[in-house]
C-alpha cells in the first residue's frame, strides 16, 4: 500500500497532474493506493488516477462520516480524528510519497519520518527539501517526475 | 462494508465458528469485511471465512506495526491508537454485528450506538442483550445464527 | 486524578445532583477531577461542584475548539477525536466514577475495564450493574450514594 | 495554558537550556505549562523550569500509561495515541513554542500551522525557519532567545 500525501484546496493544477500520475502508475503496478480520501486537490486526484487504471483504492477521512469523500475511493476509513488521522496515513503506508506541500502535507511527511518511513517528495518548493533532508537524509528522498518517484518507491521496496 | 467485533483471546469456540461464518457469508454477499485486525479470536475467524468466500479483508490494527495481524487481511491499517481505534472500526462499518461479548467488544457496541450506527448482536450473553437494547431500542438487533445476521443487515441496508 | 463520567444532554435530574456532590468531593480529598468537559449533563454537574469546592478541573473534549466547554473547567484537553476521546478519559483517570447511564458512559466503562481500570457504578441502570459485573467481577464496584462511591476510590487507591 | 514542543532526546544542551528557561517564564507569568510529558530532552527541561517557578505543568503522553512520565509533571494525559497526539498538544495550546527541532517537533509545527495556531519558532535550525514561514508567513513568529518568545507570545495573545 502507498501513500500519496498532498494538499486538498491548496494543490496547483501541476501538483494535481502529478497526483494523477502517481495514481495511475501505483495502480498499474498492482499496489494499493491509500489517500487522504477527501475529494479535493492531491488526494482526488491521486485516487481519480488509480481508479483510471483499475486500482484499489482507500481513503482516511479526517471526518465522522463520508461527506466530502471522494467518489473514486473504494475502501473508506472514517476516523473523526480530524488531523490526527494523518498519523494512520503514514503509518499504513508502506513508503509516503508526498505530492506538493502545504502545513498538512509537512505534518506527514514530518510524522513518515518521525515513525521510521521511506518518504518520496515530490514538489518544487525547494525549502521542503532542505528542511527534511537536513532531518533525515537516510529515510528522504527526492523525486523530479511521477516516473521517478515510483522508481524510487519500487527501489524501497527492494522491487 | 460490514464491521464484524468480537473478542480476541477471549473468544469461545462457538464465537470463532460463529464469525468464521459470518466472515464467508459477508463476502458471498460481496460485501467488505472489517475487523479489528488481529491474528486472534473473532477477528481471525471472520476474516478467514471472508477470504475462504475470496471476499476483500480490511484490518484495523491497535499497534504501530502489522506485528500480530491475521494473515487473512488484506487491507492493514495501522492506527497506532490502542482500544482508541474501537471508534474508527464502528464508525467505518455500514453496519456493525457484534459476535461474542467482553470489554473491548462492548466498547465497540457502545460507540456504535452512540454513532447512531446500527448494531446486531450475536450471543448467548443475555445481560448484554437486556443493556444494550434498554440503551437503544431502535438501532440493537439480537440474532441468534450467523445467517439471520446477516438477513438482518440486509433488511438494514435495505437489500 | 478521578474521572467522573456520565451522560450529556441525557443526564436524569438525579444524574446531576450525584455528579455535583461527586465532584465536590472529589475536591475535598484534594483530589484532581476529569470529565468529557463539555456544559452539558454529568460533565457540567461534576466540574461545578468540583469547583464549589475549590478543586482543580480538567476537561478532556471531543472537539477541535473549546466552543462548548463548561466554564467551570480549568485546563481544557482539545482532541478532536470525538468518542474516541474516551479512551483518553479513562486511561487518564485513576479510578473511573461512572455517574448515569448511556451510550457514551457505556463505551467508557467498557474501555476503562478493558484497560484494566477499576470503575464504580453509581446508577440505578439494574441491567448495567448486572452486564459489567459479568464482564469484570473484580474491577467493577457499585454504589448507590456519591459518598459511598467515594469511600470505594479510597480502598482502590489504599487510602 | 502555552505548550513547548521540542525533542527528546535528539535534545542539544542549548535546547534544553532554553526550554528550562522557557518553562520557568511561562510559570513566572501564570500561565499553564503544556508538553508531550516524557522525561526527556524539552519536555523534561521545559516542566522542570516551570515547576522551579511553582508552575502548573500537564503533559500528554503518548503511551498507555505513565512509564516513562517527567516527575514534574503535575496533570498526565494518557493517550497511548503515539505520535498523533502531537495534534492535541498543539489544539490544547493558546500558544506553541517550538524549542529545538526534529521529525517530532516539525509534525507539531506543521499540525498547529494547518490548525491556524500561532508558533514561536526558537531553533537554529535555518531550514525550519525559512520552509515553516513559507508554509505560513502569519503564524510563525521566529525568536533567538527564551525571553523574547514570550514576549512574543504575550504580544499573540494581547497582553
Amino acid at each position: 500500500m502507498i501513500g500519496v500525501m498532498g494538499p486538498g484546496s491548496g494543490a496547483s493544477k501541476t501538483d494535481q497532474q502529478n497526483a494523477y500520475e502517481l495514481g495511475k502508475l501505483i495502480a498499474q503496478e498492482g499496489w494499493v493506493l491509500l489517500t487522504g480520501g477527501r475529494n479535493a486537490g492531491v488526494m482526488r486526484a491521486a485516487t481519480e488516477g488509480a481508479k483510471a487504471a483499475n486500482g484499489l483504492t482507500v481513503g482516511i477521512l479526517p471526518t465522522a462520516d463520508d461527506r466530502g469523500i471522494s467518489e473514486a475511493v473504494d475502501i473508506a476509513i472514517i476516523t473523526d480524528m480530524g488531523n490526527a488521522r494523518n498519523n494512520i496515513n503514514v503509518l499504513s503506508s508502506d513508503v509516503v510519497v508526498a505530492c506538493g506541500m502545504g502545513a498538512g502535507t509537512a505534518s506527514e511527511v514530518a510524522l513518515a519520518l518521525k515513525g521510521s518511513k521511506k518518504v518520496v517528495l515530490l514538489t518544487d518548493n525547494q525549502e521542503s527539501q532542505l528542511f527534511f533532508k537536513g532531518l533525515s537524509a537516510e529515510n528522504l528522498l527526492v523525486a523530479k517526475t511521477p516516473a521517478s518517484a515510483i522508481e524510487m518507491v519500487k527501489k524501497v521496496l527492494n522491487l
